[in-house]
């Protein structure tokens, strides 16, 4: 059989940054999703109600990538009381032309958190205001962090403030991000403090009832949920659809069920079966996104297998250009 | 992180031989599946016609099994005209009380082939005559040798006879078996010639058409159909449904689907609300299997999560006590 290549999360660190680079490799994804017959089935999930855990698994072939890849992300909540991280997880990638094992991609979650950031930052490029310095991060966790950090490869962001329910966490990740991006980065103990005057707000926490409110909003902002993957999980106030001027979806059939849309639908502010346009089609020029500096613009990012796959594939190649990992005959 | 085992095939053959304690597992796993509460989601499917592709992902979280398996199966039906093989594929195991990774079995499908047959060899313990001496096998792959030699396992067979399409290939498999089993293995130019006076039939063909006639059956067989695990694939004569005293799936919501059952209840000779026992139920002593020697049996094998989640842990078990394969830290 064809050797198989394994490479850990600390390859990974050194082969696949968050720069511009993964930014366009995430934003090809999307394009293809829009323009190529994808082949992208539904999520599979195990629910493990005993150990309070679950698992996700992602696939998408995606035409003209030459490889696919199979996510595999573990949840399990009550890790943190053993000293483990709740979340962590694998990709395998296989050939699109043979089915062949090609390489175990062991990043404990790393690829997911790039590819996850890198969209926040194709919805901010075609949806934000082109002249955007201020930006708002709500959550304090890692994304909150790669969101903003990937925002600044494609606005001129001069300045932020963060808000999460814990102040500490809060100001310690903003001293972090000051110091990690060389902007000024406060740390504000509400959230309506944080969002007033963001030219874009991002959402990144797991919270099951809404942390942003529809009287907030002001004309030109722009907002990026990332943080609803699962059904439970609402960080916008359903009464911002009716305030929209354009409602971005990553995957229409998926933010229907997991994303802000789902609990929008439920609320009564929006339709079922409004045909949004996806962000793919935004990023491919089928479709318009920000035309006008006070449009309101929201993108409900749940995450996609083909940001996997291109992710994942683009790993691999540059492995192979640097003969990085461990190669294993299996 | 947590190290991850990696274990390739020729580890995987070292460590889980097609043996009683294989066969016992898999009985387990479907007592499991039967009295506990197991959570197995559907299959994830994703088909790439391009490349004429296709992967299943099946999972299992078995309450008792300290891990769980993800098993990622590709079909690349175009493989051979490259010198590949068809279907290989792996497993990933994980733990079922942190949800981390604790081994890459590159197994290339060899445990699948064992749970598979050792699903066979447990179907064949309930439902076959004790006495069962005379075995016919239509099919000349890798299962029609296994499924054989599980069968050994389990009933006091003295002679077989092989079936396949290809006349060449079912006389070097019979021959090939005739050494490895010391049993007279006779290959046959006709499926009827296979089957007639024989106690128990194993159908293991990929065959879309029915291989195996209703009139042929004779009081006191059992029959296992393993072959069929995608919806097309259909080897028994729905009409056979209507001469069986026993028809036993290995999980009924799958053989709906999937099974000799979705093509009895598309020809009308079965009901889809039939409450069928499975094969787990008369396992766990819920149920009956053969209750009489002239009893006809069927049972309808596609193939589930529980088999891999079983066999993948029993394999890293092993694993650990010799401590085989590499340690890989992540």
């Amino acid at each position: 059989m064809p050797d198989v290549t394994i490479l850990t999360e600390a390859d990974l660190r050194q082969l696949v940054p968050l720069d511009p680079e993964a930014v366009a490799c995430i934003e090809n994804a999307f394009r293809a999703l829009a323009t190529t017959a994808v082949v992208m089935p539904p999520i599979l999930r195990l629910d493990m109600k005993e150990a309070n855990g679950e698992v996700d698994v992602k696939t998408a072939y995606v035409p003209g990538i030459a490889s696919f890849a199979i996510k595999i992300s573990p949840g399990f909540f009550d890790n943190p009381a053993l000293g483990l991280p709740s979340v962590n997880g694998l990709m395998v990638l296989l050939s699109a032309r043979t089915g062949l094992l090609e390489a175990s991609l062991f990043d404990n979650g790393y690829l997911t958190d790039v590819r996850t950031a890198a969209a926040g930052a194709v919805a901010a490029k075609h949806l934000a205001r082109e002249d955007a310095d201020t930006a708002a991060v709500l959550g304090a966790g890692v994304q909150a962090g790669l969101q903003l950090q990937a925002l600044m490869l494609v606005r001129p962001i001069r300045s932020a403030r963060l808000w999460a329910r814990d102040m500490a966490k809060a100001e310690r990740r903003a001293a972090e991000l000051s110091a990690a991006l060389s902007i000024p980065v406060t740390a504000c103990p509400e959230p309506r403090e944080a969002v007033r005057n963001a030219d874009v707000v991002i959402t990144t926490t797991p919270s099951d009832t809404p942390i942003f409110r529809a009287d907030w909003l002001e004309p030109g902002q722009h907002i990026t949920a990332m943080g609803s993957d699962a059904e439970h999980k609402n960080e916008i106030e359903p009464d911002v659809f009716a305030l929209l001027t354009r409602y971005v979806p990553d995957r229409l059939s998926q933010t229907r069920i997991l994303g802000e849309l789902h609990h929008a639908i439920e609320a009564g502010q929006a339709l079922a079966d409004t045909d949004y346009v996806e962000l793919g089609a935004i990023a491919s020029g089928l479709a318009s996104g920000r035309t006008d500096p006070d449009d309101i613009t929201l993108a409900d990012l749940t995450g996609t297998g083909v940001q996997d796959t291109a992710i994942a594939t683009l790993a691999f190649q540059r492995a192979k250009q640097v003969q990085a990992g461990k190669i294993f005959s299996t």
